[in-house]
């Protein structure tokens, strides 16, 4: 199973499958940073997508993709976070039932954000073997199709179409940046870097207390974070079984960051380019600000993952 | 005097003059807030014009209507924020002058912008009557051509061409909402709908702690405003001499919010529309959230002014 992978076909039939219901998102850019370091950067600006992610592509090309009989059943998944709230929403636009375990600590924010959607919230205590359980149990009695947020081929190519539209938007990146956290969204994106793009380099940025990508990579093998601690909260989660070969042979190179830069990256986007973003979405920026990638003179794709942010957390 | 305005033509001009060197800034729009409001309402993003707010435009306008005598001299201003940058920056690009008397309390933030576009700076005590010496000792030092914020016929021309702009992309609006403070964004956004949209009612939005523009409208004169005090640092200014009658003829209504209901709407837009702003740009939708426009079932346009904020100095 594990040598399979999207192809491009995958990916340019979830685009066409998944467009009239999320953004073709647009694509910003700053002055002061790309004189800064002196290179030509395109935000692809996914915080501006539908339920405030680029979870919303996967999610929705998931349920698109459902085998029929579940559509009345409806499909379940544990998250904490944006894909909760993604997966709740591609459900109720055709109104499939949506069952989502979320952890008791959650924030309400997001909660409700999943309540408003129609989505029924199983809590469960905050550990991953609560989750596994827990959606065992939800599963086994509503009889729900499991949809894994990041471990799941239609999701790996949705996330795909957001560097489909920024191949068809610039012509000539040389680099994309994206962070990585479960691997969906950089596996989507290496796939359709190399399908869509010319000879674009692919880099995985990560934060230094979270970096199971990093050592997976250097080992050849997953090695799971245990106690993962960084601000970057979409990137606490480990590697896919899925996602993980498909990083291996297509991403060029993963480098880590550390938190003050994080902090300092996500202070420089909202103030310099006046977007809201969630500190993982500043990762990539980090990368540039602590020098780890060669960027000079070239055109460099940066994927802004997401913009759901507890703006009472961030203190600047 | 009083009774000139710039016309149809002076606004048309400005935008062909500042075209290429400002932006066509993006309209943003929020399902959520059109479910919550009933309506449908399209955000005009000036935060993300260039120097990061609406007085670029006013201030381009103004330097490529310079008298040619003055282009080696140079041109002066007194201004502690928005138009202090525009300025600097628009002198830079014609290589000319900029002089920029600025209060000794700015911020850190907007004192290094001005000096990042060459401009130079004289400080002066934080009070009105310390400011109009310093301006008028830097004038007589120099011969330096002033270049007032608002109270300027090209300024208000300038400001005129977001309004242009929203009317082009959006045909059928039946409101427009824009904040006031010295009164040259909202003259030039009423003299605006009224030559580019079709009977566009113009409602302009103070902040109650600040409401000399709604005491003048009522009194029928100018009554400045004595110790203002709000959030929104931006509309801390009295009405214009050139501003008052424009206003007068062609806004339709004045509405005044409270603090609370400013910080409550800046968050929604922050959270739902991920855009950042300043305070000032929140006092629109504030006036929405307190229910003083019938907004139900219309098409709205709402300037959002700029996104130069001290988010150091923001706590949702």
């Amino acid at each position: 199973m594990l040598d399979y992978r999207p192809n491009k076909s995958d990916i340019e039939n979830a685009y066409e499958r998944i467009s009239p219901y999320v953004h073709n998102t647009p694509i910003h850019s700053s002055t002061l940073l790309n004189t800064r370091f002196s290179t030509n950067i395109f935000f692809k600006c996914e915080n501006f997508q539908k339920a405030g992610s680029f979870k919303s592509r996967g999610a929705v090309n998931a349920i698109l993709s459902l085998p029929k009989k579940y559509s009345t059943i409806g499909v379940a998944t544990h998250s904490s976070g944006n894909f909760a709230q993604a997966l709740a929403r591609a459900a109720s636009i055709l109104n499939i039932p949506s069952y989502i375990v979320m952890p008791e600590n959650a924030p309400k924010v997001k909660i409700d954000a999943v309540r408003d959607y129609g989505g029924e919230i199983t809590f469960c205590k905050p550990t991953l073997s609560a989750r596994e359980e827990t959606i065992k149990k939800v599963i086994s009695s509503t009889g729900a199709f499991e949809i894994h947020p990041y471990d799941n081929y239609d999701i790996i190519a949705g996330q795909g179409t957001a560097t489909l539209e920024l191949c068809q938007s610039i012509q000539n990146l040389d680099i994309i940046l994206c962070p990585v956290g479960g691997g969906g969204l950089i596996s989507g994106t290496a796939l359709a870097a190399s399908f869509f793009g010319n000879n674009i380099k692919v880099i995985a940025c990560e934060p230094k207390g979270a970096d199971d990508a990093y050592r997976s990579m250097k080992a050849g093998k997953i090695i799971p974070s245990i106690d993962p601690n960084t601000i970057a909260d979409g990137l606490l989660t480990s590697l896919g079984t899925r996602n993980f070969p498909i990083i291996q042979k297509y991403v060029d190179d993963i480098v880590t960051v550390g938190e003050d830069t994080i902090v300092e990256a996500m202070r420089l986007i909202y103030e310099r380019m006046k977007i809201v973003i969630e500190p993982s979405s500043a990762v990539p920026l980090a990368a540039l600000i602590e020098d780890r990638v060669d960027v000079r003179n070239k055109n460099v794709g940066i994927i802004i993952s997401g913009g759901n942010v507890d703006l009472s957390k961030i203190s600047f």
